[in-house]
C-alpha cells in the first residue's frame, strides 16, 4: 500500500516528454532527443518545450533575440553574490540568487499564460549570467557581461572565460544543454510542480527545483562522477579497486542506475560522443577511463550509465570547475522546470498526498513536573 | 490510473503526526493537539516532534536556552534585506534570507542526525528574527534584537513591536504556533521531503517548503482570509453578497475546505477560542463576523473552516501586518518541516514518481528552412 519513493506510482498526466525505460527512448514533445541533439539548438528546444511545436525561422530568430535581451541580472543581486564565502557551493548561490531575483519582480504573484512565459524567459536567460558571475567572482576575476549577438551556449562560455568561445566547445555545450533540458517527473521537476499546485509563484518553484537538483542522488551525481574520475586517475587504486572499496562502504557508484531506465540512458549515448570529440580536441583520455568504469560496473552490478556519467567528461574538457557541473545541469533543466510549472498552472489540482501513520497514538499528556 | 493531485494516494510511512479526517482529530507523536494547545509551549512541541517524546523539566530548560542562543542571524544577511523594494512579499524575503543563511553555513552539506538537529534548531530559531527584521525594515523602524531570557513567542513579539510583550498576546501566539507546527504530508512538507530524498541539504528543503507554503491554496489562504474580512467589514456588500460574488467568479472562499478533513479542522476549533479571547481584550468583533461567514459557507457549500480561517482573526488582533500572516504560519510549521526532513534522511528512498504521457509521439524533425 505504501509507495516507496513513489516507485511506479503515476502522479499525473503530462504532454511534455516521454521516456520508454525498457527501450531506452526519450522524446520531448514527440521528438527523439537523438534528432534534437543532432539538429536543434538549446533555444529551439526551449521554444519546442514551451510552445509544444518547433518554431519557424522568423519565430526562432525573434525568440532568441528576446532571450538574449533578458540576460542581465538586477544589479542588487551582485552585491550579495560578492559577499559569500568561497566555500559556498555554486548551487546554493544559484538558488539564493534566483530567489533574490524573484523578490525584485514587480509582477511576481501574477499567474497567467503570458506572465508565466515571460518569467520563464527571464529565469532561463538569467541563470547562465548568475553562474558565470559566481565562477568569476570566486576566482577574483572581473565580471564579463553578456553579449546579445551570441547564442545561449556561446554567450555562457564567453561570460565564464572572458575569451571568444571555440565553436566546437559551443556546439558541445549547446547539445549538452539540449540533453539536460527535460526529463518527465524527476524529483526536482516534481517539486517545482508542487509549488505551482499551491498557486505559488514561478520563482518559488524554480528555487525548490534548484535546491532539490543538488542532491547526490539527482543532479549532484555529475560532480561526484568527476571526483571519482580524478581520484582514480590521480590515486593509487585501480578503477576496479576504487569501485570495490566504494561498494564495500555501502555507497552507490555515481553516474549509474536510474529509476526509470533499464537500459543505458539515451542521453549518455549522445554525451559519450561529445565527450570523445572533446577528448580528441584537448588531447585527454577521460572517455577511455569512463568506458572502463562503465564496463566494470556493468559486469559487477549490471547497472547502466545515466546522464550524469558522461556529462562529467564533457564538462571537465570544457574546463568547467568541478562544483559548477550541477549548475550547468540546472542551466539546461530550467527549460523543463518552467514547462512543467506552466502545465501545472494550466489545469491545476493541489498536489497533496496521504501518508500511512505508523507511530503511537492516544497518548496521555503528563504535566512537566510529573515527568 | 492517474492520481489527480495525489488525492488518496499514500506516499510514504511516517511516525510524526496523525490526522483522522472523518473524526476531525490531529495528534503530534500520539498527543492530541487539544492537549498540546492547552498545556504545551512551542518549544516543548518542537522538542516533542524532533525527539518523539515530551522533555523532562531540565531537558526543556536546556533546549529552550539552546534555541534562544541561536536567534541572531548572520550580519551579512541584513544588507540584502534592507535593499529589497517595499513591494516584496515577506514570504519571498523569508525564503531568500533562509537560502542566504544556508550559503553561510560551513557544514551545509553534512547530513547526519546530529548535524540535522543542529541545523533544525538554527533555522527554527532564526526564522522569527528574519520576519521581525523584515517587518521593521519595511516600516523604516530600527531593528530590535532578540533577547535570550524571553520564550520563543514572547521574543518574536518583542522583536516585532519593540515593547514588552503582553502575556495574553504571548500565550495566544505560542498556542497558534503549536497549532501550526505540523500537519502530515501537506504540499510544503512533501516538497521538503523530496529535497531530502535526493540527499540535498536541509536549507534546500526548507527553502522549497517556504516557497510552496506561500500559494493561496496552502498557507497563502490566511492572508486571503483577512483581506476578505476587511473587504466585508469596510465595503458595501453584506457577507452573503460578497461570498456569492466570489463564487460567481468561480473562485474559492479562502479558509474553507480541506483535502483531508471532512469536519471542522480541529485547529480551527482551538484558534476560534483564542480569537474570541483576543477580540474581547482588544474590543474587536472579528470573531462574530467570522462566525457569520462560517455559517453562510456551511449553508451554501457544506464546507468547514480550516486552520487559516480563525488564524487570520488571531493575527489581526495581534496587530500583525496582513502580509506577515503567512510568515507566521512558516514560523510555526518549521518544526514539522525539519522533523519530516530528518525522518526522510533516516530511511531514505528517492521520491521520483512516474507520469502518464498523453502527448504526441514519434514526430519527424523537419529542418528549420523547411518549416
Ligand atoms: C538514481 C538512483 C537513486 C535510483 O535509485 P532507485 O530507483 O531508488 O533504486 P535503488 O537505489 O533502490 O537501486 C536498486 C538496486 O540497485 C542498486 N544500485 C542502484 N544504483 C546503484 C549505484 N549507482 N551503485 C551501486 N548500486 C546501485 C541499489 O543498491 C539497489 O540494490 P538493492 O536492491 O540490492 O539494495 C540510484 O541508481 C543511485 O543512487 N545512483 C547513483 C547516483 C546517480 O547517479 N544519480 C543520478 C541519476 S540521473
Ligand atoms: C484546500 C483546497 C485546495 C482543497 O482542495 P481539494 O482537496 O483539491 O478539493 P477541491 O478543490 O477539488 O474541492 C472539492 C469541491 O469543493 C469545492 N471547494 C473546495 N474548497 C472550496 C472553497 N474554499 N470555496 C468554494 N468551493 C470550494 C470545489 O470547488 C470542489 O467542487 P467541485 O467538485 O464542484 O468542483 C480547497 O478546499 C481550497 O481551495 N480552499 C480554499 C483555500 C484554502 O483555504 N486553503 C488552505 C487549506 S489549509
Amino acid at each position: 500500500m505504501v509507495k516507496e519513493g513513489m516507485k511506479n506510482v503515476v502522479a499525473l498526466e503530462s504532454k511534455i516528454s516521454r521516456i520508454d525505460g525498457k527501450k531506452g527512448e526519450l522524446e520531448y514533445r514527440g521528438y527523439s532527443i537523438h534528432d534534437l541533439a543532432k539538429h536543434s539548438s538549446y533555444e529551439e528546444t526551449a521554444y519546442l518545450l514551451w510552445h509544444g511545436r518547433l518554431p519557424k525561422e522568423n519565430e526562432l530568430e525573434e525568440f532568441s533575440a528576446d532571450l538574449a535581451g533578458r540576460r542581465r541580472i538586477p544589479p542588487e543581486v551582485i552585491g550579495p553574490l560578492t559577499s559569500l564565502p568561497d566555500i559556498t557551493h555554486p548551487m546554493v548561490i544559484l538558488r539564493t540568487a534566483i530567489s533574490y531575483c524573484g523578490s525584485l519582480d514587480e509582477n511576481l504573484h501574477e499567474i497567467n499564460p503570458e506572465e508565466n512565459l515571460c518569467k520563464s524567459k527571464e529565469i532561463l536567460a538569467m541563470i547562465p549570467t548568475i553562474i558565470a558571475y559566481a565562477a568569476r567572482l570566486r576566482e577574483g576575476k572581473s565580471l564579463v557581461h553578456p553579449r546579445r549577438e551570441l547564442g545561449h551556449a556561446a554567450n555562457f562560455l564567453w561570460m565564464l572565460k572572458g575569451s571568444e568561445p571555440d565553436p566546437i566547445e559551443v556546439e558541445a555545450l549547446d547539445t549538452d544543454l539540449i540533453l539536460h533540458a527535460e526529463h518527465t517527473l524527476n524529483a526536482s521537476t516534481y517539486s517545482s510542480r508542487i509549488a505551482a499546485s499551491t498557486l505559488s509563484d514561478m520563482y518559488a518553484g524554480i528555487v525548490s527545483a534548484t535546491g532539490t537538483l543538488m542532491g547526490p542522488l539527482h543532479g549532484g551525481a555529475s560532480q561526484a562522477v568527476i571526483e571519482m574520475l580524478k581520484e582514480i586517475k590521480e590515486g593509487d587504486l585501480s578503477a576496479e579497486e576504487w569501485i570495490e572499496n566504494k561498494l564495500d562502504e555501502g555507497e552507490h557508484i555515481p553516474g549509474f542506475g536510474h529509476r526509470v531506465y533499464k537500459t543505458k540512458d539515451p542521453r549518455a549515448i549522445e554525451l559519450e560522443k561529445i565527450a570523445k570529440r572533446l577528448d580528441e580536441k584537448e588531447g585527454n583520455d577521460w572517455t577511455s577511463l569512463s568506458n572502463k568504469i562503465e564496463k566494470i560496473v556493468d559486469d559487477k552490478l549490471g547497472l547502466n550509465s545515466n546522464v550524469d556519467f558522461y556529462a562529467a567528461t564533457v564538462y571537465v574538457n570544457l574546463e568547467i570547475p568541478d562544483d559548477f557541473f550541477i549548475p550547468i545541469f540546472a542551466m539546461g533543466r530550467i527549460a523543463g522546470w518552467t514547462t512543467h510549472m506552466m502545465e501545472q498552472y494550466k489545469e491545476n489540482k493541489l498536489i497533496r498526498p496521504l501518508q500511512k501513520y505508523v507511530g503511537e497514538t492516544e497518548k496521555e499528556y503528563i504535566p512537566l513536573e510529573e515527568r
